[in-house]
């Protein structure tokens, strides 16, 4: 049973802040109350941040990253790389690869990854606009950065098999021992992968 | 360091998300992107939910609990018993004894306890109103439902002195073996409180 409260604003917010994922009733009642004890303007400012942003971000016409423009700003950067487009599931996995600073290309956001169990067939996935990005003649490299589960692997062959007639290079994120990691506590497939994926030493990786 | 956004409409919803308590920036992130993905009217309900709640309440000027009128439902409710008050530390509280359907007295939140180590004195505790509310002369019983610790017990004598001279009955809740526990597990201190403290067996205590 769920509880009711007398207070019909507090009922209707604490519905509302309980809808988020990982919120449940009992926490959502806590940061209701929080706000309550707080000024007005702190309320005023988390309602109107979540109402513009909704309002104000749409997903880019090319890339369908996150973009309060028709086309987002990577994609109309003309410093980067047009040539190269890193696929990824998610736009939180833009974000992520942006903030390594190692790459300088375009991205495609696919919008997760094919999944059979979860009902998630390649027709629900931003897999034929890549594919017409790819075919369009300009793109040199596809690299894919989806995950190393058995959905990811499966998306990725499926995107390879995909891109084939259109003679464009398909790579993919090195698998390999994580940085920091010892080896006595790496898996053995991953080992495998990365004893058989070797690379030459040289004073570069030491930085 | 923390993670800059591109759009600073997202940067801007993340940054008021993650000021409330125990939401970092990261499940900040994931609530906003959540939101994006959802309808623009899940987050026009949660933004305005949150403000309208707000606005609209105010806390009751006898009891100091959340109403969205000058007095609350409780305390203008003509079928409560009037003559007793129950002192508690917030408006979760009384949340939390309604819901026990076991109470149909009025309440006084104190908005905490006294707690010198957090620079909480009694003038910062709404303990002043609760004592002329008890001087008025229409009050029978005042009951302590603060905390069990020392904060509570400390705030509990502190009211209770103040009390001294205006003639009310000061009870406090029993303390004891909850429901459900077993004597192996209850503390020994909540054991020799529960043994002084026993009551005479009878039919209505099985419910």
């Amino acid at each position: 049973m769920t509880q009711e409260f007398e207070s019909a604003l507090l009922e209707g917010a604490v519905t509302e802040i309980s809808r988020l994922p990982g919120i449940g009733r009992k926490t959502a009642l806590r940061l209701a109350l929080h706000l309550l004890r707080e000024d007005v303007a702190t309320s005023v400012s988390l309602g109107e941040a979540i109402i513009n942003m909704r309002k104000g971000i749409r997903y880019c016409s090319v890339c369908h990253n996150i973009s309060e423009t028709e086309v987002c700003p990577i994609c109309g950067d003309p410093r980067r790389d047009a040539s190269t487009i890193c696929v990824v599931e998610s736009v939180k996995d833009v974000l992520i690869i942006e903030n390594t600073g190692s790459y300088r290309g375009l991205y495609h956001v696919l919008g997760g990854v094919i999944s059979p169990i979860d009902g998630i067939g390649p027709d629900k996935l931003e897999i034929d606009s890549l594919i017409a990005r790819a075919a369009s003649g300009s793109i040199k490299e596809v690299i894919l950065a989806l995950s190393a589960t058995m959905e990811g692997d499966t998306t990725d062959y499926y995107i390879y098999k995909r891109l084939e007639p259109h003679n464009v290079k398909v790579t993919q994120l090195a698998r390999g021992v994580s940085v920091g990691n010892e080896i006595e506590y790496t898996d053995e497939i991953t080992l495998g992968r990365s004893l058989m994926n070797r690379t030459l030493f040289s004073d570069s990786i030491m930085i």
